[in-house]
């Protein structure tokens, strides 16, 4: 068993009194991720849905780009190593940019801002639908609830919440989600929702991954916006159970 | 004048009725930050303190330590470039980990979780200057209220606030206030306060430029708490104007 939090004695200090108080604390952990057994790169990451973080990492930094070539990934949890193996070279030297969004995973290759997406998978989704989605990812969120430290993303797939994930990075939950998609644990043609911001880098891989439908309890930005609109995605932003707000593509979804 | 938002047009539907909406989004740009010429790495920005954010986005990922070695800062906004110069060799092939928070420029160098701190400066604060910094931060983040999209950060040095910065990232913003005090701004001998949590690589950069407290209006991970525990910083979370959660070192806080 993994350990997920930890608690640690904080002081409450108001005008009028001071009391000890405890807190429990999200785990944080590098991990090490390997393509191929080369090293890529080492993540801060919440030690849970490590393998498909760590095939969802790689394919949001451009190291793989179809489902198909995914082939295998193990897991050296004493010495924090995810090993993805997939049938690619490597590509070395990818002009990567470093993404808003607040520290993480976020980076991806410049060209992908320029190439057109493939079509996406024919898909709607009804209000009534929207608000079971979204109800049932802050009902599995009880880290979210215990340290406010954790963003949460799920997957609706089939009339149901067919993945949940968290982590302590918006883009790592996000990771996690198209991880497990290129794993085969879901196919694309859903909807996701994360409880982070959508900036570019986060659109772009639910993009590339054929996801129609991306929604977000927060706000997009500008490239964001710009690359749904690119992708022919439908993005939604401030969703909450009884209202939404559809920045592009309405037509996916139904009333009610 | 440079663009910090766009506005978009979207559709608001609730199961009672739809409605169209302006939305104001805020702007994302990449921007290259070279060291002495040499290209560093690219990072999407809201395009505000770019000085700043060139210089503690260096400062961050290790490539330069004592403030003394900084030099100069030029801008080419048309390219999209920002040139810091400083008195360094470049290091190669730095251990870089990227941070959990949530996609952005977090990334830290391995060997920084392991060394030792420089003693903090002697400081203290009061509850009342607290709630004085808190709000003067919360008035002057009008991107915030209007996009729901950046991180403000600020700093409160010699009883007033010195330094305010918002940005896509929460990272970026801490970065910009970081970049300030390497520049001569303020002296580190005060209080930040960011509206993102305090994952390790945000901790670690405001404890490596030698700031005693460190507050944030959200939470803490395992790491973040332990690294302002090596340090000896006061780290507050769940920052209101009338209440914190004093996480280490409570000393540095008096009553009023």
């Amino acid at each position: 068993m993994i350990t997920l939090t930890l608690t640690h004695k904080s002081l409450v200090k108001t005008p009028q009194k001071e009391e000890e108080r405890l807190e429990e604390v999200i785990f944080e952990r590098p991990y090490r991720i390997y393509l191929n057994e080369e090293p890529i790169g080492t993540s801060m990451v919440l030690p849970t849905g490590l393998e498909e973080f760590g095939v969802g990492y790689l394919f949001a930094q451009g190291y793989f780009e179809e489902p198909e070539v995914f082939k295998e990934v193990r897991l050296c949890h004493e010495k924090g190593s995810i090993f993805v193996y997939a049938d690619v070279d490597r590509v070395e030297g990818k002009d990567l940019i470093v993404t808003s969004g607040c520290g993480g995973t976020g980076k991806i290759s410049r060209d992908f801002l320029e190439k057109a997406f493939r079509p996406l998978a024919d898909y709607q989704i009804s209000l009534a639908e929207i608000r079971e989605f979204i109800l049932a990812v802050l009902k599995a969120s009880d880290l979210g609830l215990r340290t406010h430290c954790v963003h949460a993303c799920g997957f609706w797939e089939g009339g149901r919440l067919r993945l949940f994930y968290e982590d302590v990075g918006r883009h790592n939950a996000v990771d996690k989600v198209v991880g497990a998609i290129l794993m085969g644990k879901a196919s694309p043609r859903g909807a996701i929702y994360t409880t982070g911001r959508l900036t570019s880098d986060m659109v772009l891989k639910c993009a590339r991954v054929g996801i129609p439908i991306v929604m977000s309890r927060t706000a997009t930005s500008s490239l964001g916006l710009e690359i749904a609109q690119k992708a022919g995605l439908t993005l939604i932003c401030y969703a909450r159970p009884e209202r939404i707000n559809i920045f592009t593509a309405p037509e996916r979804v139904l009333i009610p």
